[in-house]
């Protein structure tokens, strides 16, 4: 087999599909965020970021950015080796005391990233509990699913956010079986929320443990940022909640909150844990004084959710569709691979506003879509120039309009 | 079910085993490595750590420490995204440039450790590419087994390296099936050293695409640092040599270097790369000054070098048993979980000592070993005392001492 040939072919194939994907090459200015500087052909320009998922602006909030350079100055660059040999440092051990508070669980464990966190979890669990059923939303996130495919139990989609679904089909299973339901809170490509108490009771009624990823609401949901189960009081509800130290948060890295004897369990037998590298003691030290502001500090979260109540109504204003939803994430549908990725285009190239056009496998074929990403730092002026633009837009790429 | 009744009682069969895992709680100190502060339910001691994979202590050099405070003075905390949805940065391009030149090959790819970059390209190249089969070595890390088994391929185990039965079972493949040889340089817990040319001999006669693992010999190893197929010439017989950013340099992340279209294809399919947030670019920038360092200076590598030497002297001089291997590691086999952690806990308790015990899953039961890994920064000193404390330990144990 010529393999280099074969790679191509399949390159040539996403090419004439319009999905080809070409990263922007961003310099993110601290202090300046959203703007940004990007690097291209041609030179460097000015644009504003409208699709990060630093959804609070914390990763250059002054707390993250010291905490940050002083754990450098103290222990230096990275951890050295796993967690089990010599890469647990005290900043882990805060860190993850500090998360378990977060969502009132005996305890917490970190992981290198939360796409990780979830794949490693779920495979955990779900390959050596015998005989495991899964009940997973219809809608999760591709590291859920690779977890659960990973550990090759017994798996059922249910509809997505249908809890009618899930009780059939928790009804349907074998009742002597072990069951744990999968799902997210907020849905990061449509923003959508699940009714995560309903989805409770099902599961409690089946003996069912729930597993909940809060990766788009850790944060900026909840008194303390606990997300969309503390926001409504089910955090204890939930046996595993799943969160990332990389969106609101501003950092990187993932964790779970559970039991201490689940996490003590995951720990101890998690391939993806246990033989890679511990996260360097200055992401967990930027991460535990971005939650523990986080934990008091109400501004951001309030200012986030205002802002993004002005670009819904603007965008309202002048017609421009997005899908309606309860969350932060405003979805403006194109349903093209190429005239989303030639929207996205004509934004970053004539208006400097860069927002990534989201083609499958992000979302189905026929949903591609800008995903828009106010955040507490999107100025009026911002948000006028950005919804400016898109009507602009509309009109020259024949879109359809929203119906007022 | 009662899960936390199963939890438990999984965990209660590790503390019987003797290889429940307690990690050390460590703080290392910039500019004092390798020794570390140990934080213990008695208060804080300090230790000297002799099992870090921070092999040169670029972790505390001030180019890499420089770099990183410098990103995040200028850039923030973390990417804010994926790479393709705003979290690329320039210094992730910068860096993949750079891998790219130290391996010889067209370009690279980022991944967010060393253990998702074996598990991403392994798990992408195998489940797509149409009735591939894999030959991986019987000794491979776990990252690149899980790679593997995730893409349901056909594959075949060789005898850990032995060209002999790699080449039977090549032989013994369909000749029309695409094949991939997948292997490490440098094994992680017996230090010893693959048979590059002979392997990649024997791949190129039956058409087979190569796979190296060089995570525990990029930094250290050839020249630039580009690890042993560097040292023996071999880099451009590879087709993907994979690496990572958390052990001779000295921070965290991992990474492939491949042709042009090999890194797009991963780049543009795997999900482990697609779906999760960029590393900070404090990170990038830190392991490209390590890299740029290591690429130039000799005197780590030399130094390394050296003290490893030493050590092995004497250590034979006192008939403290070791594995004997062309790399840096030095194992020293206990062959008893509960014996091996025994004698870590009377070396960090009595001697201040760190060296974590290592059982299974990482090596085979009744191989546990200490593993032992001196770097350019353990003085004179600490290795007198490190030998001093095993002889005297290997008395008080009545351990095997190794015949002169």
């Amino acid at each position: 087999m010529n393999f280099e040939h074969f790679f191509r072919s399949e390159l040539d194939g996403l090419h004439a599909e319009g999905r080809y994907r070409v990263f922007a090459d961003l310099e993110r200015q601290r202090g300046q965020f959203p703007k940004a500087r990007r690097h291209t052909a041609d030179g460097v320009k000015d644009v504003t970021v409208w699709c990060s998922n630093d959804y609070l602006g914390m990763g250059q909030h002054p707390k993250v950015i010291d905490a940050m350079k002083q754990a450098i100055d103290h222990c230096g660059a990275g951890a050295g080796g796993t967690r089990n040999i010599s890469g647990t440092t005290h900043y882990h051990v805060l860190l993850e005391q500090e998360l378990a508070d977060l969502h009132g669980k005996e305890s917490a464990l970190l992981f290198t990233s939360g796409y990780v966190s979830n794949w490693a979890a779920l495979g955990t669990l779900c390959s050596r509990i015998p005989g495991i059923i899964v009940f997973s939303d219809a809608g999760n996130h591709a590291s859920m699913i690779e977890g659960i495919r990973h550990a090759k139990c017994e798996r059922v989609i249910f509809k997505h956010n249908s809890v009618a679904d899930l009780e059939a089909k928790l009804a349907a299973a074998d009742p002597a079986a072990p069951k744990l339901v999968a799902f997210e809170s907020v849905y990061s490509m449509d923003g959508d929320i699940a009714p995560i108490k309903e989805i409770c009771d099902v599961a409690e009624r089946y003996g069912a443990m729930t597993y909940l990823d809060e990766v788009h609401a850790v944060g900026m949901y909840g008194p303390r940022g606990g997300g969309i189960a503390e926001r409504e009081g089910l955090m204890h509800r939930l046996t595993v909640i799943e969160g990332t130290l990389g969106k609101a948060f501003g950092v990187m890295g993932g964790y779970i909150a559970a039991s201490a004897a689940l996490c003590d369990y995951i720990r101890s037998f998690a391939s993806g844990f246990i033989f890679t590298t511990a996260l360097p003691p200055a992401l967990a030290a930027g991460a535990l004084a971005s939650i523990r502001h986080l934990k008091e500090s109400q501004v951001e979260r309030f200012a986030h959710q205002e802002r993004v109540r002005r670009l819904r109504s603007l965008l309202d204003r002048n017609g421009i569709p997005h899908m309606p939803n309860p969350s932060h994430i405003v979805p403006v549908i194109v349903g093209d691979a190429a005239k989303c990725k030639w929207i996205s285009d004509l934004l970053l190239d004539n208006c400097n506003i860069y927002v990534q056009p989201i083609n499958y496998p992000t979302v189905p074929k026929k949903t591609e879509r800008l995903r828009i990403t106010p955040t507490p730092l999107h100025s009026d002026g911002d948000i006028d120039h950005l919804v400016g633009a898109l009507h602009q837009l509309w009109s020259r790429c024949a879109l359809a309009r929203a119906v007022a």
